[in-house]
């Protein structure tokens, strides 16, 4: 458990915070701005690509991905303060290609993916020229019950054929968006957790049909968005099935080990950026003749946040340092403590700001409404809080079981 | 103390809750799909006027107005539990021409307009054929404190001239938006509170400007609207001025009682309706092989829900009691609590149904997201939860401090 | 629901809180010290039997029986006032003749016992001279399950024997008391709820021991004492038998209904005290050169108390109109809910309290520690908080369920 | 940040986790037995010394004192883990003596007092021989506030005379304890920090009464004992003083550091003591038919506890090693928090295990009652949590000022 970071690290965390505050925060309103002025808000506004270019030549591209083959090989734990740097602003992670879902779809295809599958997707979406999606959950079941799963890939000679409804299938409502893993049983008889399979589905095949995108809190999350998907009879070449029949579940669970720790980095970033708005204005406000910050109870608030925040980040630093140490696996509880932790203080901190800063603090004058509305998301966004908790407890009931034998 | 119901208002509730049931939500996904259908968003879907012309035809009309003499003369106790029913549904409240900031406009020109300003202005909101808005809030100061205000309202000859910038100004989207209130200072050296006035803007005066429209958590509340109107050398008849100079803190005195309550009935339904669709949505969803009503922690949730909305409800009807019977004044602990006490019950509820409805919970496809964003602003709209607390214990210390002596 | 109380009610309060101030509060310092001077702990202050005659003097007697043969014959909601007054004080229900378990027991009596056993033992007890205590808990079980009951009753003859080990036998310390309802098993084998009787066991028959006297949180609660009783062998008259065999489910049902209430009554009571003495101390202790009153979040706590104080109150008072109007099973969702809510309501009271007055707060300079110590316990008497929300839940489930048919 | 215990540690742990289970925690019982057994409760049970005498011979002694001449000259991160696992039993930290107020009366002795005042004070007290208490708090004033300090000591020729009166001087009820460390003021006119002094008082001086012993929650705490002393022109002779006159804030800001997360590493041992006891409850008791490990809302609260400990851990751990590389001043923002973050989570947890338990998580029939009501004093003792989220957020907005400049 040794949080200090490295030189290296350091030297990325400076850089990283440069372009933070001299281009990315300053281009927050220039995004907007050019979504707006789009003829579509399924557009992407020019400044992105052009924040990507310079992200990429100054050495800040792919920092998510451990893989030293294609990515920045460093370890979750150094990963962590960076990710957080970038959690900062809702626009940052795709400025430096390390926004989800594409994060997570790229471990997979540098994981599990085989040189062919590699070659065709994962080099374009390490190189930011397109976008993937991840069509898991379903309208129709509740989706944090794997078995649950109604989709059905079907091998039919050389080809698999899909059949399904998605949906918060996120970022295929962007025009650069060609890909979606697709998760869906292959054997509803197999074993519980060997019935579903993955498999690369390209959005321009035939029986792809977005359907519509949905709303978070009133936010459309253009140019992203969060897709129902339809699949009728969609055909793809049996090649395109992602490790093997049957290795939907384990990739699944692979996935969200990192997925779902970056969520909880980007979290703290923002409740740090929430709660340094929130000082700036209780320290510059005035009502009744007093600065805000000198009433009531808007100091115990700045107070709880700040312990909030520090404990949330430590136990994030614990959790990546144990995915590091012993692997995904043996850190689940930790994994699944974040999970849980982070974005309850995230909205917690980022609610307090909101209440701090009045009417404009739930309007978009502001980061602060979005962010929430955002992080809202992560207490349901692989698994919910509730199912989480009661995997925590199950490991705590089984070693107390274990000890007393 | 006798919340018992009359008959005259049993009837009602019972005509009420059919109207509900039978006309409104049933038209919610109509009123959305004419919204979207529509050239802007900021038309009327027409649903809305043959929903309000029925509500009409069925007795079900102006029932917040107590004033005998124009509206249905209930008192705030009878007129509760209907608000409370009217909540149940996010485009009730004008079906039934209850909705604010009409209501709230309709009660100051009831009370303190004069004959001709009600016969301009009051009888076509009474009518349902305008609405109004009420320029109170400035977005470059901390409004909770009235002496903050910074619009000016200065005499010159037959007329007052106004300069200011407001925002929050809600309702001001709607085409049929004609008068706004607007609250500005008359004279920065009187008293405290008799610094300020009201005064009635046609919005169709020259040097009325409808800058932008707010967004809340995402959602514009289309075609209502919550409107940033700057007013510069806005020139309106000196007959147009509120009761008299001076007198616009005791008219937004006046004012906040019963539109606070209002909105916490309105609170109270929409919690009801979230409860219901949460028991609805366990009852019959499934997951690791039971219902989640037979989870974890979800059956807490709905006891706590229960006792949590029992509660306000109580203290709400308390507090109209009160208003009846002692006045606005003698009532403020009252409705200072029940201002407190309402969102915060409704936004715990409705987070739970969230929650528990997954995904689908932050989307639009169920009324849960959007209540929550709506009611999440009544933590601050009329003076934000601190201010109300920090009155109800002055309150207390002063009691004490008198019985003491 | 009309809470406003009748005059006969308003005079009795009057006399009440009269009566409070004058000779219970000011007489707390002094049974303390009489308790502390004695040779044991276990010892009767005589201040007490002093107040008592007072107390049955001036009419304040036994005003929680609403049987009108034996008692004041009030209404649960007529009794709410008074019992809130009479919580204000740990020593004050005993000198009305008003505290728990007697309370309970002699309503069993009244309610469930013949002619003989009334003359017998429910005669002294509504008289004050004797006291009784309650044996249902069992150490070894869960007993929030009735079934789970391990104690037995069996007939032998003319006689049942009675064995079994039972604790939170409440009162049995007092040198006064002379009679236990046991609860037990008669028929193991008959329908879940139809297995256990209740019988009358004089304290002095062979074979039931004083087996210790169990401390809360360091608390004796002398002279009344929480004992751990053992009964081997203990034959008593088959006439003790309460109603009939089988009958000991139906008697705690319905003894647990107003005895609950009354809990919840006298919290608030305990909680109306706390607030008031931490107004108290906040107007009048300085730190930092301010008063506490003038500190931080302590105005935020008053509010907080004020309003949960209100709110429980208004549902208590609910939940005892409908036991009048409807009966205690008809109410049960009414009586579940308040028995969740006002203790815990009067921890966080006592807690904020505590906190405010510093070390004092802790120690048993003012009845704060000692007051959260015993409602402490009422979060699990009659059933923990967990139980009774379950309770909640599924009746609210059912409701939804009987509805959508 | 490196949080890796070394090898010297490990050791210690194993070793300390070994004596705990085999000898301290099998003697609890023992303890209390021949504390009640004795002629009065302020007597040492025999087997107390028996422990201090093995854990003398095992090397597990002074463990807390850093300094190298006279203690284990441990950091505070090193010590941090061991103090953790003292904190799982009430009676293990004067075991290894490593109470409190001793070891901050040590580290006092240490640090400030003179080659003679350790001889004669220090020395015995490293040996376990006699015991001391801390007289700073008073009654009449809120003690938070230094400055608020009315007890006087005055030059006299070749002594000192002290006048005041003190509570919570923990421990002085012990018949070992020989010496008072004594805060008053020398100079009130002197500046606001500099007004108070430290001295050495031996507790047989003429003019020292131990007036009472205070209650925590009906707990006497023998024989340790909260002492009320009242000082009456008691004379020591002027080397008595510690450090030089004026000296005596910056003493006790200079103790409090060490003291602050001695208590909350003990906080976190008994939590996570409550932990396991709760985890072995539910897993054994039955009601209705299922183990209370497999009910309701009992997950949630293993999962919430260990979620919450484990964050109070490693902040501890943050805050220890900050004391040790950047001193205890530049570190005081992370012992602020600390100082808030782990009595709550340890009541928090502890009250889940109470409620678990039912009726005997209220007794003493397991040390969650005794815990919990002496780690609520936590909250108060070296300050309230006010006071020090208080502290924290005027540092954030301190930090937020100079950043902004």
């Amino acid at each position: 458990m040794d949080f200090e970071p490295s030189e290296k690290v350091k030297a990325l965390e400076a850089k990283l915070k440069a372009f933070m505050s001299e281009v990315v925060i300053p281009n927050e309103k220039v995004y907007q701005a050019q979504l707006e002025a789009g003829e579509s808000r399924w557009q992407i506004p020019p400044i992105m690509e052009e924040m990507k270019e310079q992200a990429k030549a100054a050495g800040l591209w792919n920092l998510f991905l451990p893989n030293e083959r294609y990515g920045a090989g460093l370890t979750n734990l150094e990963y962590a303060p960076l990710a957080e740097i970038m959690g900062g602003s809702p626009i940052a992670p795709e400025v430096f290609n390390c926004n989800a879902p594409d994060t997570g779809n790229m471990e997979v295809l540098a994981e599990y993916g085989n040189e062919e599958q590699q070659q065709m997707w994962l080099l374009p979406l390490l190189d930011g020229s397109i976008r993937s999606c991840f069509s898991m959950t379903e309208p129709e079941v509740a989706s944090s019950d794997a078995t649950n799963i109604q989709a059905s890939i079907v091998r039919d000679g050389d080809e698999y054929i899909i059949n399904g409804r998605k949906w918060w299938s996120s970022g295929a409502g962007d025009p650069r968006c060609k890909i979606a893993i697709v998760m869906g049983k292959t054997d509803p008889t197999a074993a519980r957790h060997e019935q579903q399979s993955m498999i690369l589905v390209p959005l321009d095949t035939p029986g792809v049909k977005i359907e519509r995108v949905l709303n978070v809190f009133g936010y459309d999350h253009a140019p992203h968005g969060h897709a129902e998907i339809s699949y009728n009879n969609v055909r793809v070449p049996a090649k395109n099935i992602l490790w093997g029949e049957g290795k939907g579940f384990a990739i699944a669970q692979g996935r969200l080990g990192p997925g779902r720790i970056h969520h909880c980095m980007r979290s703290i970033g923002m409740a740090e950026r929430a709660l340094e708005l929130m000082v700036d204005r209780v320290s510059n406000r005035v009502a009744f003749g007093k600065r805000l910050a000198d009433q009531g109870v808007i100091r115990e608030w700045i107070a709880d946040s700040r312990i909030e925040i520090e404990q949330a980040r430590l136990l994030t630093l614990k959790a990546a340092d144990m995915m590091d140490k012993v692997g995904n696996k043996a850190a689940r509880k930790e994994i699944a403590m974040i999970k849980v932790v982070a974005p309850n203080v995230a909205l917690r901190v980022i609610d307090r700001a909101i209440q701090a800063f009045g009417g404009a603090g739930v309007s978009d004058d502001f980061p602060l409404a979005a962010a929430w509305a955002n992080i809202r998301t992560l207490r349901l966004a692989d698994g919910p809080d509730e199912v989480h908790r009661d995997s925590i407890a199950r490991m705590e009931l089984k070693a107390a079981a274990k000890k007393e034998q």
